[in-house]
Formats: C-alpha cells, sequence, structure tokens
C-alpha cells in the first residue's frame, strides 16, 4: 500500500485505528477453545466486526508463535482472510525483527513476499544493514521502534549522547537516510505524552504507530494534540481494550462497539483538525 | 541447563563451538529437494555429523519461518532430535525477540515451555521489562544482544553517552541487575577484535556468544585472545562454513571435517589456556 493510499482510506473510513490482534486462548470467549480453529475463527469474528471503524490490523506474531505450527497457520490464515474480504486495510506484522543483512533478507521474504503484508515492526538496535533488507519491496513498510510504550524504555532509549539527544532521537534522525515516509513509520509508545511534540520536529511527516491507547494508559487526546500532520500522520493501535471487551459469546458486538467508540472520538479530531 | 553443566561439556568435548542452522533450502544439496521434509532430513545430517565436535546448536529462526507453516515444522522436529538424540548440547534459539512483558512472556512460553531450548537470543533497545519474562525460568538463559558482527552494529551501538560510554556498554553494564552468569550470555561479533578486551573488564564472567568466525572475516583466535575465561566463557558459533562446507551427496562427511577442524584449533587453545 502506499502513503497516499492509506491516507485516502483514513479520510474514507474516518478512522485511524489499528486492532491489534494479541490473540490469546486463555482470554478468548471460551465456548471457542471447541472450535477445530479457535485462533482463526475468533479473529475472523473481530476482523468483521471492527473493519468498518478501522484502517489497519495488527497481529502480534508472539501470540502466534506460541501455539507453534498451528499458532503460524491461523496467523496464516488471518493475513489470508484480511488480504481476500478487507483489502484496502493495511496490514502490520508485528514482530520486532532485525538481524544481520542474510538473516533479515529471509525475515523479508517470509512477511513480505510468502505472507504479503504490508509492514512490519524492526528494532533498530542492529543498525541499518538489519533493516535495509525490508526496505527493497516496493510499497512495504518498515515500522522502526523509536520510543516504545513500556516502563523499560527509559533503559536505553533515552540515554542522552554527548550532544545531549536520548537515543531515539538519534534512531529518528540516522533511520531517515534509509527511507522517506514513504517506507518507513515509527513506534512511538501513547504514554510518551509530551515527547510526541519533539518527536513531531524530527519527522514532521511520517506515519507513527502509536500503541499504548487503552490497557497501558495512554491518552487519545494528548497523542493526537501534539501527533497530528496535515495528514493525519498517525496510527493509534488498540487491541485488549477492543478485542477482549467481552468473553461471552456476543464478543464480537462488544468489540464493534468498542472499536466503533474508538472511531468516533477519532473522527471528532480529524474533523477538528480539518483532515476531513 | 546450569552454567556448571555447560562448563563441564565444553571440558569432555574439548570444544566450544556453537553449529548455526541456518537452513536455506537454496543452498543445500538440491538432491534432499525432493524429500518430503528436506529442512529436517538436512539438518537431522549435520546435527548428526557436527555433534562429536560441538557444544550447541543455534538454529536461527528467520530461516524457517520464511517457509511458513512447513518452516515451523521443521524448527520444532530440530529442536526435539536435537534433546532425544544429543540431550547434552545447549540449544539456542536465534531469534532476536523482545517486547512489551506480556508479549515477551508469550515469547517465553513458546520457546521455553513448549519447545525447552535452552537459550533464546534477545534485543535489548526495549529495556528491561521486555527482557525479564524470559529470566523467569529456571536453567533457560537470555543471550542478550551487545556488541553485533555486521557493519550496522556502528550505527546505534557504539554511540557513546555524555561519558564517553558506548551503548553497547551500558547494556552490558545494566543488564547485569537483571541477571548473573547462570542466565544470561552476550552476543558479541568476532569482527569486533580488540574490543573483547573492554566487554571482558565489564563481564568477566559470563558467557559470549561469538558470531561472525568464517563466512563474516573474525578470527578465532583473536576472539580467544581476549575472550576466554578460567571456565571458558566462549561459545563460538559457525554456520555457513561447516552447513555449507561441500553441496554433493557426501555434505553430511564436509561438514563434519569442517566442524572437526575447528574443534581440533579449539582443543589447542582451551589446552594451551589449561582449561582442559
Amino acid at each position: 500500500m502506499t502513503y497516499q493510499q492509506l491516507v485516502d482510506f483514513i479520510r474514507e473510513q474516518k478512522s485511524f485505528l489499528c486492532v491489534g490482534l494479541d490473540t490469546d486462548l486463555r482470554k478468548v470467549p471460551q465456548h471457542l477453545l471447541s472450535h477445530e480453529n479457535p485462533i482463526f475463527d475468533f479473529n475472523r469474528a473481530i476482523i468483521d466486526a471492527t473493519a468498518p471503524f478501522s484502517v489497519a490490523f495488527k497481529p502480534n506474531l508472539a501470540f502466534y508463535e506460541t501455539y507453534g505450527v498451528q499458532g503460524w497457520q491461523a496467523f496464516e490464515e488471518t493475513v489470508r482472510y484480511i488480504r481476500t474480504h478487507y483489502p484496502r486495510h493495511f496490514i502490520i506484522a508485528d514482530a520486532k525483527r532485525g538481524d544481520i543483512g542474510n538473516t533479515s533478507q529471509m525475515y523479508a521474504r517470509a512477511f513480505f513476499e510468502d505472507l504479503d503484508v504490508d509492514a512490519l515492526t524492526v528494532a533498530p538496535y542492529m543498525g541499518g544493514d538489519s533493516v535495509e533488507p525490508f526496505l527493497g519491496y516496493e510499497n512495504k513498510w518498515v515500522v522502526l521502534l523509536a520510543l516504545t510504550s513500556n516502563r523499560g524504555s527509559a533503559d536505553f532509549q533515552l540515554i542522552t549522547d554527548a550532544d545531549g539527544a536520548p537515543l531515539y532521537e538519534r534512531v529518528l534522525k540516522t533511520s531517515q537516510s534509509w527511507a522517506d515516509k514513504e517506507q518507513m513509520m515509527y513506534v512511538v509508545g501513547a504514554t510518551q505524552g509530551a515527547k510526541f511534540a519533539d518527536i513531531r520536529r524530527l519527522v514532521p511527516h511520517h506515519f507513527l504507530l502509536v500503541p499504548g491507547v487503552g490497557a497501558q494508559g495512554g491518552s487519545l487526546q494528548e497523542v493526537c494534540r501534539y501527533g497530528l500532520t496535515p495528514d493525519c500522520g498517525l496510527l493509534v493501535n488498540s487491541s485488549r481494550a477492543i478485542i477482549y471487551a467481552d468473553a461471552s459469546p456476543s464478543f464480537a458486538e462488544a468489540a464493534a462497539a468498542a472499536a466503533r467508540a474508538v472511531q468516533e472520538q477519532m473522527e471528532q479530531v480529524l474533523s477538528e483538525a480539518h483532515i476531513i
């Protein structure tokens, strides 16, 4: 998907919601456990329920790998289902990969050729040549970790260099020579509040993928105050607050209602900012 | 596996070789492609051939994920095969994972409960709470990226803070409060040469997992000069130089010969250092 296609879809959907598919069999409605393929059946119901209110889906690989071969099968089926039924939705494989060149190349083949997702989250620690193999695919994206939403983000991401610049700023600056806003996004946690203003000075036009609204305590209003661009420039992810809104057999309706509530807030934000 | 069991096994084998199972169907002997399960069949032959000369195996997840469900199946079979036939070998899943707490917890379950590998490589960028979930398993290890072997390692790992300490040193220092030498190792690329001396000042007793000897150009002698501890303290990985030593039907014999050659150098090193 191109940058412009994503922006157009956000305007049409009046939403910049990304639904995180962190599917955990200990948390899904228990009646699904008797199904032959409970992970995929849960995902399909959540996808159908939330697609009208969202622009992206983000399956989190950890939740699939933990079920081994069955988990991978469910992950592949999920990607195929979205591709077939919601072809305009942006699919982010949240895998936080990154390795030496020949290894990153193998990951790139797995996610961009065999699976045909739009984007992959990548960790920057190993530097440029660990990220570049993911950038060799037209209209495929890298979502690079910059400033994450967890407590431990302070351990290394906030270490300042001799000029006082924290590591995450160095990541933002250096990585701009690897790709522009057409192929690169950054992960910035919603819990990072006012740092969004600093980040927008460094990357005024790139999309930011923002986890941490909801269960992790970040505020949509605060993220938007500093993070919006004239093209929106934000994908705000919500996982648990939407997909586990309810554990009864009517879980999908509850997920739809939770997604719709977020979408309505987003529509207001987009409207007030004259983006729609 | 405990630290002491690993040290004992190194002394018995007179080797600190880790064989990297970076199995790529474009590089394996082509007669295997007609097999039903070429990845596993290749791995089994390589494992049988190199086990007498090694102490560890390191399957690299990227090479399995690229084949989707079949790849995961082959990965699981490979781990089971090693566990069953070579129970004293240390198994490192080279996955370079690391995510927020609940997600790292899912990865930990996948690799340490369901698959029963000994160790997992983890990227430090997201900080302490992204690594801690992997440390809740007795006799299971985290192999944390410190200073990697690739060119891009200079992009961020060598950024110095206000006191002149590079990021990788901060990673080494900070992470020592998370776990001791019984549960933590560090990745330090063989291409980093004299930096091993600095690293040993910071982590005098921890095992280092050293990739980059062979195809990437690192020198075993140099690594050992600075990296050895009284308990050896090194696992030196070789992947391509061993597993692709030959592409004919006698590939396994060639791999054995390549592994034996490395083991003989290692035996000499261990003997000269009075470790055996």
